[in-house]
């Protein structure tokens, strides 16, 4: 019994892993389920034994490139910096890392669900982790704000830096050269936080300190 | 020979409006060539004699939609506001137009060409437009950029705000209510603008003007 649940647990592994090479070469639309089943050397059906559908296995590979991603972000990123210096330094890491990881970081943002089915709460808070890395820089960078205004202003910060990244890499659009890319993220984002800082609802009691 | 060509003009049209209702209502992967054919009547063959590809088709239907975003941004959006309010009202609109039309505005950044497949010119145009947007208010608000810098931040500007919108309104991460999300937008902005402004590198004889 054991045994068996143990196989059933590396094959599934070795699923997930088929699924991440697959995407990162072909991006979301190579993945097929035939493909998955030679990869791992089961039958069709065999897929589905391992995991619910195509949409669960495309989570739990998602779930590993955020776990990779969060990692590079917290490794470029030390609370001894500047609060304006550390929220650089990780939207610089995002953007190396979206650059080297390209069709497995624009699967994470690309995939929707089928019709009808709900995002299990895991993958909801996989995602939501994401703009955790940016919570922590803006407090300290606007010690008066409230604990909802810096969730909401993190995930709209994260989304700025997403945004270029995503525009600036995109080659239908002419892509930015990665230099001036990493440059533009460090204007917005150094713009961005001396405009936050002035703001007398963030931050007036910051000169009292 | 001219009646002939009017009615493939007129069946063209008719292809790539069916095209955008199919892409309205059910986004990129809802397009198959068979119900584009059933919906205009012809063969599956005929389609082809009046675009391409589907890949040509879908940026025939981007095109209409970002000339429909680009008078949305033109009519939010006066030259005689303040910069930074002109910026937010061009920021507000794309978001409102974005949230109206989103599987057709969602098609725009999701649409991959086929291998090997290069975008032509017209189309790397249409797109390169919605930047010209944000082009002339930043133009008034940092006199002394040059005309690259003003360019690449353009570009920037209106990614950044592209990013919260798609990660805003992104229901997979649970999207943020349109009214937070549009102040969002604004304070953002506003941010950014304050920021950029007081770069020496872009407005230091400001003061002197």
């Amino acid at each position: 019994m054991t045994k068996s649940l143990d196989r059933k647990t590396a094959q599934r592994e070795a699923l997930i892993e088929a699924a991440e090479r697959i995407i990162g070469a072909q991006g979301l639309q190579g993945l097929k389920a035939r493909d998955l089943a030679h990869a791992i050397g089961c039958s069709l059906g065999g897929v589905y034994n391992l995991v619910g559908d195509i949409d669960e296995l495309i989570l739990h590979v998602a779930s590993r490139t955020l776990r990779s991603l969060s990692e590079a972000m917290t490794a470029a990123s030390h609370s001894d910096m500047a609060p304006e210096a550390q929220l650089s330094a990780i939207a610089i890491a995002y953007c190396r890392f979206a650059q080297a990881h390209q069709p497995l970081w624009r699967a994470l943002f690309e995939h929707r669900m089928g019709r009808d089915k709900t995002l299990p709460d895991w993958a909801i808070n996989d995602q939501l982790g994401l703009f955790a890395h940016v919570a922590a820089p803006l407090r300290r960078l606007l010690p008066n704000a409230d604990a909802d205004s810096l969730n909401l202003l993190s995930r709209t910060l994260f989304s700025a830096v997403h945004g270029i990244v995503w525009i600036g890499l995109d080659e239908k659009l002419v892509a930015v050269p990665v230099a001036a890319l990493e440059g533009q993220i460090e204007t917005l984002v150094c713009a961005a936080c001396r405009g936050l800082a002035e703001e007398k609802a963030f931050s007036h009691s910051r000169g009292n300190a």
